[in-house]
């Protein structure tokens, strides 16, 4: 339990999954070569229970997601208001869908956000999932 | 201009600063050998026009902050409504502050909003500054 004395909470894996499947927004680091790239993206929660993964639309031939096929990746979504915050972030690498595995975003409901042309699905093979809640001190005061 | 067929807005430095002044949550990626970590945290935007910064608190002895310390590492804030949606990315390295520099931080009404100890203070020396505006598609309907 969260307290002022212990402002932070660990969550289990499945409250990670249940928050990663109620959203559709968040931000995904990967590397090239010796710089990192930090960038906004909509993604889908996918796959049963044990095999969950993201999925994420990105524009054929974008040479960043390119070079970041295979190599280690963060994700991460989080949320607060003035009394409470979270994060979850999945670690992992990235791979690009198959044209037979395209099926897998079929009854997606989730359209990409931002209406530019988006062929691609890349898919996000989780490592590691972890979730915190923070309770915040009192004050803050930024609001989104 | 942003506009349906051309729903994505580069935005100017100025416009990328007078955002990262107004905010004060967001999202640092950083790598450690071949891993990429991404953690959500506090940051104050400081100094004067040309020398801009960003610092941040972090605990003393934080090992993975210690091994980003001088390496690449990007730092992004978004926000988004159901029509719109920003983000701005500040990619550059990190290095510890002195103590003869956390005069820096005098009259910084932020505090960190975990009240969790953080007496070291890193600042994100920039090496780059981008900012995007999209223009979403109708029928989005996550909201924060």
């Amino acid at each position: 339990m969260m307290s002022i004395d212990n402002p932070v909470a660990e969550m289990t894996l499945d409250e990670c999954w249940e928050l990663l499947r109620d959203h559709e927004f968040g931000r995904l680091a990967y590397r090239v070569v010796d710089e990192v790239h930090l960038v906004p993206i909509n993604y889908v929660a996918a796959g049963g229970s044990g095999t969950d993964t993201l999925l994420m639309r990105t524009a054929p031939g974008n040479k960043l997601f390119a070079a970041a096929l295979g190599s280690d990746v963060a994700f991460e979504i989080d949320w607060h208001d003035t009394e409470r915050a979270w994060s979850v972030v999945v670690r992992g690498s990235l791979r690009r869908l198959e044209e037979d595995e395209q099926h897998r975003l079929d009854g997606d409901p989730h359209e990409p956000w931002v209406p530019t042309r988006k062929d691609e699905v890349v898919e996000l093979v989780p490592v590691a999932v972890t979730g915190r809640r923070f309770g915040l001190r009192p004050g803050v005061t930024e609001e989104d």
